[in-house]
């Protein structure tokens, strides 16, 4: 959304990190790139952050998909994808807000982000 | 966000909608392009919605901040912007959830977006 974007206009988004799975069920780790650790100073004040991320492993054909049926569960019906949580839709941007349990340098662990 | 995303994988989202002032303080217009209308057969059922748009206005300067005085107070110390809800951050995405107020076709009114 972009009040007075046009269409033409390029949304260029830079990659600032990537996270993983650890051993610990619910537990992510995220790497964020070292040039903008400093970016992160304060953080460790908050209990809970929002990120967004890219579901890259979304196909393009996924990006034309306009309705899904809500968790795949063909009982209910077909419903618009913004109005769901479904990984398919035009912009395969995941958004999940999280506890933050701990920040060592450029690398944040969180409780509850199912990316 | 990505796990297993390389940095040279390309972040490509496409601009679904414009958001606009209306007379009525505090209430946004959001104009979801007609292709798209169909994708938000449902969304009449949710009383809030998130909305992520691209701060356009935002500087390529802006963008290689990783440090800024909350709410632009001096008084503040110089805090990381992922710490922040700062526009000025590496991507100038702002995220907001709002109140739904109304839907017609390919139109949202929404309550409370200060995009």
């Amino acid at each position: 959304m972009n009040g007075g974007l046009t269409r033409r206009e390029r949304i260029t988004p830079r990659p600032i990190g990537v996270a993983y799975r650890t051993d610990e069920e619910n537990v992510m780790r995220i790497e964020v790139y070292a040039e903008y650790t400093e970016a992160l100073d304060g953080i460790e004040k908050l209990t809970h952050i929002n990120v967004l991320y890219w579901m890259h492993r979304s196909t393009e054909n996924g990006r034309g998909k306009l309705k899904v049926h809500p968790r795949g569960n063909m009982d209910r019906p077909l419903t618009g994808v913004f109005a769901t949580r479904s990984p398919v839709r035009p912009n395969p941007i995941g958004l999940t807000r999280v506890e933050l349990s701990k920040r060592e340098g450029n690398v944040l662990f969180v409780r509850g982000l199912t990316a």
